[in-house]
């Protein structure tokens, strides 16, 4: 019986191990996806720009990756000499939620923002006002936590707090140049390629689905895994329920008469329903997923109709999607969920959502204000934006000498190379 | 004892718990995997197309995605209120085969397939055809299982039935209006962008190595790793023999005298070897997957001028590659399998391989018949196709008012940009 | 008690299988990822060509990737008709590694190499020179690893390794006939698409992450785990210091006075670390890491002006990244491990580096010598490289008779298509 104890109690240390590996391997593998997302958001930016941006759109979001791995885990484990191993996982994972947090808000700025502008605003972002937001939500101690502010995922903490640091950026930085005529109408700025823009689209719905089950944060533990399905149904039905409602309004409601059917209203569609479905991914019943995606494109409808009434130049739409999803995300838990408002009306159930409200209110207004004490700076030294000359030259060659296209060509082996500077 | 015997039991259930959450983590990694090759064949098809028509391929390929995240995973887990939370993994493992099934077909038709074709078209392929013929095959109480037919990944329930539905579709629909020149003398039309299509090859040869491996559903259980081990080993295999296949016919017999490398041959050949290895890449050892390699590229060849003599016009050759890949896998599993007729002839490998034959017949039928009555109907009230002004101006400033690419260009900074409407 | 016994012996039982299934499924999935590597190189390297050779790159690296699941896994397991099941997903995941040893030395000959000498030299990287230095380093008898030599992810077997044949082969094969003025003065080939450039190097971030990682080998051994977010940790933070290193030396020191950003830099800043950090990223803490991020980087210089001087011309920077991350990398394992020559100066350690410094040159000298012989050969029948006017034409049109991109538009429904030829 003594050999079997230990036999036994051998066997309870090799489970206890392989779960910690589980856990490990699964926020890696989770890490590693939601990392594929800088990619996705670089593409969706460098097509929705014009040719003259694009290395410029490129370089961006390449040290925007690289800076925050240095700032965030660099120095996060330098400083501390030697972080706890048991954290790095969770180091990496993190790292990867604070690059997209920064990420986001860049592209509404993009061809005409200074790099200083750019530098400040994506570490303030990801290396203060998303930490400080997150630790408010996220830990035992944090006040929102403590008051019951319920966002699984962080449809506020990423991404109602981006959608208002956009607004700020968009409205400060002032449109691009060629964005309104001279009587005030706004006119189409054409992305350059498609192909690149629907491609990152794609890419964020892949690792959107990643990014919210990676939120479970462990494998190992009874229920996790049929949590993390849960969340992937749930994320997938809400972004596609979102993309059908915008088509199906473009094309039976806006476009009626034309017949056009609008791409970019499917796309931003799932972006809206990704967004929204972050914060209760974990606790909603298919209705509530579904119900979330129509009503958050709605929503959605209306903060575009807002945002380009104070003629906010938003060169990928970054800020309906965000503060729409976002905010609408964190008002859908409390009512949406399983016992929740709408289910079961009831004091408490108004007070969490009041609570989540609230919370939302304040996630946004935090970002608000740090980052328009930052523009006020900039603008006061005049270096929130590149100059008019560059801005029209475009930036790659201005910043950075360098072009992002050449095509020469010769279709036969007599002809000399014919090159068109695209 | 007694205690020991509560931690033992304990221990069992934590044992259990973790297999679980072990068998939905790997369901999930591999269906997000196979989710990837969603943009895999957005990407193939958008270079394939001429630039006129890139907008709509994007849009049919990313509503295709979502319409059917909203009607497989929606409606299935909707409409039963609460679908038991163990069969999510599958429901979403599930959807991305489905939405797989019904994308392969579309990209026959690019270019002068109407909306509304394309979006009955998908929508009985992934919503009705396909379910009916997966539901034969891999269920129990399935008629074609009982009567011991054996598809593994699919090679028939997928890839023969989008072949046949393919060749509807790309017959009844007809050529596009370049295609033919007046003396029935077939065209090139030239892709618009290579680095397109072969960037969505290599993600198609990255997701099917999971859509294979994901199939065998678990890894749990004793055997589960070693499998999928030699099911990655064997659509390796396959794929690589076939695309080296292809290759060494192209150079060394159709090219010989001209020396020229067709590219085209290395990429639909790793293609068919891919699609032919899912029926057996559980049962086969080494030389049964090299030998499929081989012979499945011959018979792709004899597939494709049988498809040419029909004057059938398919953007991506799928046909040609879903016939003769989906069959001849099917026809493999019975021929080259371990103890199957090659090795031991006798009556009942004789009969595996009658079983394999019809019930691939039967699926392309099934598929055949419903798709032909689908684009009767759409024929007999013009329905099928855009107008042929439509078709001539381009699908993307037809259907959607928006074009795909746009290159502005301005070398120095007092130059204006030079725009070319590419 | 029996009963118990019994019990607990086939929880054992069911544990050790759980424990080699993980095992597998994580070399399986890590195996993946690394082969995702196969379209990021072929993505950097198409945005790197002019488009008269963007068909023969994608053609290229698409066999590649085919002709090594051939070689590698078909004729191991072929040969040895019944490979051990066990072995299988081994054999993959070397086949990853063994496919990317031989991807990363042929973007350095783009635009001019002849087939058949690209075939030559990727045949013998990755079925003999590969295969038998990774032998010497990281079987048990292998006389490097017997020596003690330490290369954990293989900076010194791969990195260092095709450093050198890059650099025999970009040296032998001569630079591209544009590449030099009469006068000998360097010229700039412009890249044709920096879109594509950046999306590979991104692929290549998240593939390496995943290198480093799977090198591992297992994920079911106590401290498995931990090692693996580790290893992740370092290898992010040392690309991402690296990438800094380089941008802030170009931008403060390079580009000082016009106040240029060089994107490259950073891109290749961060290939350089990356390559780096292979041989020790199971091995240092933090600041190893960080410490080899910014020397790399200088050696990555100090090795360009060196190769610049030897006027070899590199479509890709790959001999400088290589030599340098490569070499450097194998140093500082010795140098900078926990317990290592610089926080532990000894005759022990002081041997383990110059274990490290003499085998990564035996390593080097080892492929050097393969590839010079290859090249003598090859130039002696005059089979290095295509002829003047196939390398003027492009290699698309030259050997594959297909160009890459055409674009035809039309802006309305009245108008013709333009065609440009690009």
């Amino acid at each position: 019986m003594n050999e079997n104890y230990s036999l036994l109690l051998n066997e309870l240390k090799e489970l206890e191990s392989l779960k910690r590996n589980a856990d490990i391997f699964f926020l890696i593998i989770m890490g590693n996806f939601v990392f594929f997302l800088q990619p996705g958001f670089a593409l969706y930016e460098l097509g929705a720009v014009r040719p003259k941006n694009v290395v410029n759109v490129a370089f961006r979001n390449f040290i925007n990756t690289n800076g925050n791995g240095n700032g965030f885990c660099g120095l996060q484990y330098f400083g501390l000499v030697d972080l706890p191993d048991e954290m790095m996982a969770q180091c990496f994972f993190q790292y990867t939620f604070a690059a997209i947090a920064s990420t986001i808000p860049s592209g509404v700025v993009h061809e005409r923002c200074s790099t200083i502008a750019y530098i400040f605003y994506t570490a303030l972002t990801s290396g203060f006002i998303y930490p400080i937001a997150a630790h408010w939500v996220a830990t035992k101690n944090g006040w929102l936590h403590q008051l019951g502010f319920d966002d699984f995922a962080f449809s506020g903490v990423i991404h109602a707090m981006s959608g208002a640091t956009c607004l700020v950026a968009g409205y400060l930085t002032g449109p691009r140049m060629d964005r309104y005529s001279p009587d005030g109408k706004r006119r189409l700025i054409q992305p350059h390629s498609f192909s690149q823009m629907v491609l990152g689209a794609f890419i964020f719905l892949f690792g959107m689905i990643a990014f919210n089950a990676g939120s479970q944060g462990s494998i190992s533990q009874p229920g996790d895994g049929l949590m993390i399905a849960k969340i992937t149904i749930n994320t997938l039905v809400c972004a596609a329920t979102s993309a059908t409602t915008g088509l199906i309004y473009q094309r039976f409601v806006v476009n009626r008469s034309t017949g056009y059917w609008d791409h970019a209203s499917a796309i931003n569609g799932s972006f809206v329903g990704m967004v929204a479905i972050c914060a209760g991914c974990d606790k909603f019943q298919c209705w509530g997923a579904f119900t979330l995606g129509v009503l958050s494109y709605l929503f959605y409808l209306v903060v575009q109709v807002a945002v380009e009434k104070l003629k906010v130049d938003d060169v990928v739409d970054g800020i309906s999607i965000q503060v729409s999803g976002g905010y609408f995300g964190i008002l859908s838990v409390p009512l949406f969920k399983e016992g929740g408002l709408l289910t079961n009306p009831s004091k408490n159930t108004a007070w969490d959502l009041l609570i989540n409200a609230g919370g939302g209110i304040v996630i946004m207004l935090w970002s608000f204000s740090i980052i328009s004490l930052l523009y006020i700076v900039l603008r006061y030294y005049g270096l929130h934006r590149v100059s008019a000359s560059d801005e029209h030259a475009g930036l790659d060659m201005a910043l950075h000498r360098e072009k992002a296209y050449e095509f020469c060509y010769a279709l036969d082996r007599e002809k000399t190379p014919v090159c068109l500077p695209l």
